[in-house]
């Protein structure tokens, strides 16, 4: 089994962003299963996601940026008491149990926030260990879009939606 | 039966945003089907929705605008083949067919434009035209979110996802 390491998750600073920036960058140059490329500049990704109206947890590992999450509303206005998050993981600190903690701080954030429940929306088929934690925390896969996602290598495959309420 | 009336359908240049702007506001006033609420502004829509990047048809009757689509990626990079909609009818153009008229002017264009497929995200459930018309012109529900949306009145109701290739 991996060993775990138990990060610092703390709510980001203005001063975080620049190092959040840098672990998407990082993350979409990966090509695997985000759903942004590297197409987005800075300003489209602070725009929608990077930025401090959103509920941002920053993992640190011996004062060192180790992951990231970013909740926020999955849809505007009558839509809006259900979150949408995204999880990042630096490739150096990876298979050490930082994406799981990063989830169950990031329920309990969202919880705290007054979100009713968790949506994910286009979680790829082919990511098993992706959807084997989600169904770990409780998630219950409510719809599959077909061929949703464009994947490097394979093409199209199938997207997953997965909710919980929290 | 409703009478049909035959609007024409067309681009929309930068001159009708203010138009779109009014029908958008309308329609969030209502407080009906669609997740936007009015605490929105101009400027916020306009960077989600009502821009000239997306594809947005007019519906005019006699020069007058009586309804939109407005058809943008779902999703960002890998999920960007299949689009998402927005469809408006003034209050005084309803029940005379100008939806559907959309809706297929709204797929043609989309195809056209190089996506694949077309989703809703939040299809409210109590919402039985919508989902009839959906059905219709071929949309599958691929998804049940429950409780996903804020009803004026009932309060939270199931929201689906519809899906159609094109």
């Amino acid at each position: 089994m991996d060993s775990i390491v138990k990060p610092a998750i703390r709510p980001a600073i203005i001063k975080d962003l620049d190092a959040i920036w840098q672990l998407w960058k990082d993350i979409t140059a990966q090509k695997a299963y985000f759903p942004y490329d590297e197409s987005y500049t800075r300003e489209q990704i602070e725009a929608a996601w990077i930025n401090l109206d959103n509920l941002i947890g920053i993992a640190e590992v011996n004062r060192t940026v180790a992951g990231a999450y970013i909740v926020k509303p999955n849809q505007p206005g009558y839509g809006s008491h259900v979150a949408n998050a995204a999880y990042m993981v630096a490739t150096s600190f990876r298979g050490q149990g930082i994406g799981k903690q990063l989830c169950a701080h990031s329920l309990e954030a969202a919880k705290a926030a007054g979100y009713r429940a968790m949506q994910f929306n286009l979680v790829v088929s082919t990511n098993t260990a992706a959807i084997k934690a989600w169904e770990a925390f409780g998630f219950k896969r409510i719809g599959i879009i077909p061929e949703g996602f464009y994947q490097d290598g394979p093409g199209y495959v199938d997207a997953y939606i997965f909710h919980r309420f929290l």
